[in-house]
């Protein structure tokens, strides 16, 4: 991985596509994959869509994302199937024509070849990318995903996409690391709402976000700091953990007076 | 709910709002809850999108989302703390001013006396939300969601934003129910491509979806055929079923041959 200057981030979307998300039927398993890869990779992932199997939605959605950040990755839609429509969308959406790549069809007869299978006219549809593509290797079921100028093209199915990222990661730049400090607090949100915010007023260059959690009983928060530098993180998680031990105190008083 | 005609779909998008779904920290939960709901109901959900903590961000999004389909669901960013700024974000989007509602205050200032517990600035926040807004009942934790024309804005946390959209569902125009039917094929998507596409041509009325498995070792494939009409629905997930049934004579007849 090259690094960027840390005052640049690097920023990326997602794009999930695929009708059975939409319809509750396949709950989508790689968002938050690709949310940890990145995150512990100093890319900020910045914004992820979910579209139907639809060509004008997946184009739309494509163009948007890819003039914004400086990297999408899709998921979905790659398959040898009618519904899979993904390297058409993509294909439209950078004005290329979408064929037969001959190194895809030449892995993939292979791969039939060695295991005594017909290399169907369904099966050769997951050589189609547009004209120009670059691969991504699939060592779990041989066809490719592709890259197109910063859009990284993967399969939807949780394995292969997953393999897929791993391929592809080691390539990207990426910015200086977000590092985090997890704090928890017994107390819910309404108790350190507002000590927090003079908080995260005071250490500006850290983000300092507040997760309520909730046992079916009570509130109690996570709050985590990050930030691109040790020694801000630092100094912000320690006032936040002075912060708690105050209102423990105070509660601690007020309870016993 | 009223029935609106089955030639006129419902639609909806959600937009689900947090860092921390970005960041991986969080795996969001809410969006294939609404997806199941949002089917069973009749309502075709069109789109998601995750955006950060971001007031542009939000208010681009929603908007977008707002003008294109008939009902928004969003999730997350209304609790009591400096990040939580849902409500500020919904209110630049309808150009409303944020302010605290009297009802909200009202009904937090009891819950909180009940308790015994102070009702903090940071607590008050969670009353703030666009001018004339319609409550959505929070049965869980009490801060109420609320309603913006065409926008239902609920909390993040699962089990409130569950109990927030079980209030509002009843509430909703729905379309014809979309009816599926499952068939489960032995075989990889490579093998029933070609014709499960010539099934699709045959039953345009049908949305017929086509979902690989990989359990480590082989590909299997889960079909899944969609429709509003039952007897449509019948007929295609027949031939379907017919399609993979020949499949495997063929391929038993080229074995023992």
């Amino acid at each position: 991985m090259s690094s960027a200057s840390p005052s640049s981030p690097v920023t990326a979307a997602m794009l999930a596509i695929g009708d059975e998300l939409l319809s509750g039927r396949t709950k989508d398993k790689n968002i938050g994959h690709l949310a940890d890869v990145l995150t512990m990779s100093g890319i900020d992932l910045k914004e992820v869509r979910i579209v139907a199997d639809d060509e004008p939605a997946i184009v739309e959605a494509l163009n948007a994302l890819r003039a914004r950040y400086d990297y999408v990755f899709t998921s979905g839609g790659i398959g040898p199937t009618h519904d899979d429509i993904t390297a058409d969308a993509v294909s439209v959406a950078f004005d290329l024509p979408c064929e037969h790549d001959a190194d895809a069809l030449r892995i993939l007869a292979d791969m039939y070849r060695a295991r005594e299978m017909e290399f169907t006219e369904a099966r050769k549809r997951m050589a189609r990318m547009p004209r120009g593509a670059q691969h991504i290797a699939n060592p779990v079921s041989v066809a490719p995903g592709f890259i197109v100028e910063n859009v990284y093209v993967m399969a939807g199915v949780p394995q292969v996409f997953q393999a897929m990222l791993d391929n592809v990661v080691p390539t990207l730049k990426t910015g200086a690391k977000m590092m985090s400090q997890s704090v928890t607090s017994q107390f819910g949100e309404g108790d350190i709402g507002t000590p927090l915010s003079e908080i995260q007023k005071a250490h500006p260059e850290t983000s300092i976000g507040s997760y309520p959690k909730y046992d079916g009983q009570r509130f109690s928060t996570e709050i985590v700091v990050r930030a691109r530098d040790a020694h801000l993180l630092e100094a912000a998680a320690r006032d936040v953990a002075a912060m708690i031990e105050n209102i423990a105190k105070a509660k601690a008083s007020s309870t016993f007076a």
